[in-house]
């Protein structure tokens, strides 16, 4: 039986759950590869502090050069996350002739370009099918299974933290910081929750995403990204008297000349599948113009979750090893010679339909000069809430929905009507998706 | 630029998909594979009648052979269906060393040890995706993604023309009969349902998708299997009342010494992803140890999504043929050397949970007679609903619901409860699942 030598840096909780799926699932995997995949280092930094599973002595180092330059290991699997010393240490395998597996998304969203062309020109494999979805097949089914489709259309839920906290939110009518906190004493939300909360994560997921689509160059800055801090209840309970759910979703909508593509929380038909997302799941709405629409769903995050993904790019990656072959699926589905910059849509020229609760005096004329002002910036609008009168003469919500409009002139009416007297806080806006799917 | 030469057998309603992606995508697909696919042949027995595509006189013929024997052809799509002569040419391309791509779930299903292990033999690839799901990626998947995962379980909606007959029935409370015909007029069911409505066709996709989740061989015969021409307006009216709705799903179990496998009209939760899966969709979710569940979703056949998985199994052969390669994956994810038998449990072990509607004369004790007999042989009411008694003394329905019961038991229950005085009909038994997923 042939053997396959791997070297791991990172013995953080997804590296313990490589080596224990190594351990539980070895005999299995080894049926199926047709050869041992015998795990010879691992690199951490801290070797001492017990984990979930063990491992012996004299697999344990604190040098990942000794991972990096050790001859027999032939794919190193980076779980170490963060932008350096991963970064170097996963160009210096590349170098030396390895393949390289990674769930890195921050590193591979922000300096992937400069990886995938270093993997090219080494001849080797980088695996990343944990760095996007987990254990969702996605990276798979966009570069493969859909190889002969143009991507019309992709909505994602690419987060689990916040995907748990909107769940919430919207199942139990809790508010936002009591969620969060929730989310944090069970393990769902990091102390700093900044990456999850405000979209930087599926951000990241998203330029990634975006490249294997499009066989292009994505910019992590270019994109259009909002997080869930500023959700409230109210409009929990008004997207449900609307017939709709609040979910933080990435959208990418292919067009003849570029690609629109944002991050922000997203009113969706509360009928739809992405609508029953629900706790800390992650999902993709994947529209191609042969295949219709397909819709994967699964774990986006956790140990052996993510420790799967990572094996099933080690599992094929190991198969091209034993034929003597790599480079099989270009990692961004194009040679890297021919990938070209993505062309976005500049983010005000998007359109779409939108929710907006007005803050408003409640006095006659409110609605007039408010529907005035849309009207003259070419809104045109779809459905008006707004709710018995308050006590005194203070603020009160006016709901609108619109049909199709411009994020220009949406933009530009709300600036015009945040000044006016009668409004008295900055209204709030959310975009709907309902004619995309 | 390196050209890889198609035949195809079979120019049908696929087969001219297959065409016409080629036609429309022929170039996305040279800038992602990194050669030119070019359809050298066609073969069909009628090349007169017009398709929706056009194609050069040189390129169809008549003669399956002249593809067969066709030294430049690489590979040979199969899309004419059937068991005969499709088995036999299928073979004979193996022999004569073409990989092979096809459809054709009815003969993998029954045939397709023979020619898994014509494949190995031969040294040729077999792609399959589109067998099972139509565009949804479930066998590379399986295969592939959860290469490190014991699959615990599998959930799916395997056939498209039921589904759209359950979901207009669920949906717009008409009998069975009258949208059956429906989907006749809209080209959703054939002239001769039977294949679809009484299960055979999903379980076809369950034979093929069992062999591969548990890498065994699958007898087609030993499956259980029920269709879904005997649900009536009154029961999914119940299920509905009970928090469930019905659909013909495909069940396998993973248990410690064998696989429960079985294919019925079952309940299921009205809030599962399962439940959502409307019109003529397919989907399955995927239990693994290690990835937690994963759901896919797709259109399970149609012209254009079984064209692109076609074309999936096309690029993944040429993939390999450009690296002079073959046989990355093995067709039943083991080499076929070690590939075993399947030990399925029978079906009368099985347990789950279960939804009886009594045919029972309104009289009183009724209810003490049918629970009795049930509590005799080990089974345990979850709910009863009894509506309003009938003027007269008719039959009024008399609904259960169990706690988790053996099979055998309710057999042995339901035999002896049709034999009272009291019971004017056949009890309706359904399946429930609520506690596997």
């Amino acid at each position: 039986m042939k053997t396959i030598s791997l070297g791991l840096i990172g013995f953080g909780t997804i590296g313990s759950g490589v080596v224990k799926l190594l351990q539980d699932s070895g005999a299995l995997i080894e049926k199926r590869l047709g050869a041992r995949l015998v795990l010879k280092k691992i690199a951490d930094l801290d070797i001492k502090t017990p984990r979930v599973v063990s491992v012996k002595k004299n697999v344990l180092t604190t040098d990942a050069q000794a991972v990096l330059n050790d001859p027999d290991i032939g794919i190193v699997i980076e779980l170490m996350g963060g932008y350096e010393p991963a970064r170097s240490f996963i160009l210096r395998a590349m170098k030396n002739g390895k393949h390289v597996v990674t769930a890195n998304k921050a590193l591979l969203a922000t300096h992937g370009d400069e990886i995938f062309r270093a993997a090219e020109k080494a001849g080797v494999n980088i695996g990343f099918e944990a760095s996007v979805g987990g254990t969702i097949p996605v990276i798979k089914t966009l570069k493969e299974s859909l190889v002969a489709n143009r991507i019309k259309s992709i909505f994602g839920i690419l987060n689990g933290t916040s995907n748990y906290i909107m769940t919430k939110m919207t199942d139990e009518g809790k508010p936002f910081d009591e969620v969060l906190k929730e989310a944090q004493a069970l393990g769902f939300a990091e102390a700093d929750p900044t990456f999850d909360i405000e979209g930087v994560d599926a951000a990241h997921k998203l330029a990634i995403t975006l490249s294997l689509a499009y066989g292009k160059r994505v910019k992590f800055d270019d994109l259009y990204r909002e997080g869930i801090s500023e959700i409230s209840q109210q409009d929990i309970e008004f997207a449900r008297e609307l017939g709709y759910r609040i979910k933080l979703l990435a959208i990418a909508i292919r067009h003849d000349n570029n690609v629109e593509a944002r991050l922000h929380p997203t009113m969706i038909p509360h009928d739809h599948l992405l609508a029953s997302v629900g706790s800390n799941f992650n999902a993709f709405h994947i529209t191609g113009d042969a295949s219709d629409s397909v819709f994967l769903y699964g774990q986006g995050a956790g140990m052996m979750p993510t420790a799967s993904a990572v094996m099933s790019d080690v599992v094929d990656i190991s198969r091209e090893m034993l034929k003597g072959v790599s480079g099989l699926v270009p990692a961004r589905s194009l040679r890297e010679a021919i990938i070209e910059d993505i062309k976005l849509m500049p983010f005000d020229e998007i359109e779409t339909n939108y929710y907006f609760r007005f803050s408003a005096v409640d006095q006659p004329g409110v609605l007039s000069k408010i529907s005035g002002i849309l009207g003259k910036n070419n809104i045109s609008i779809a459905s008006v809430i707004q709710k018995g009168r308050k006590q005194g003469g203070g603020a009160v919500p006016v709901v609108m929905t619109t049909h199709r409009a411009k994020e220009r002139d949406v933009r530009c009416a709300l600036g015009e009507i945040d000044q006016l007297d009668i409004v008295q806080a900055k209204t709030v806006l959310i975009r709907i998706e309902d004619h995309t799917f």
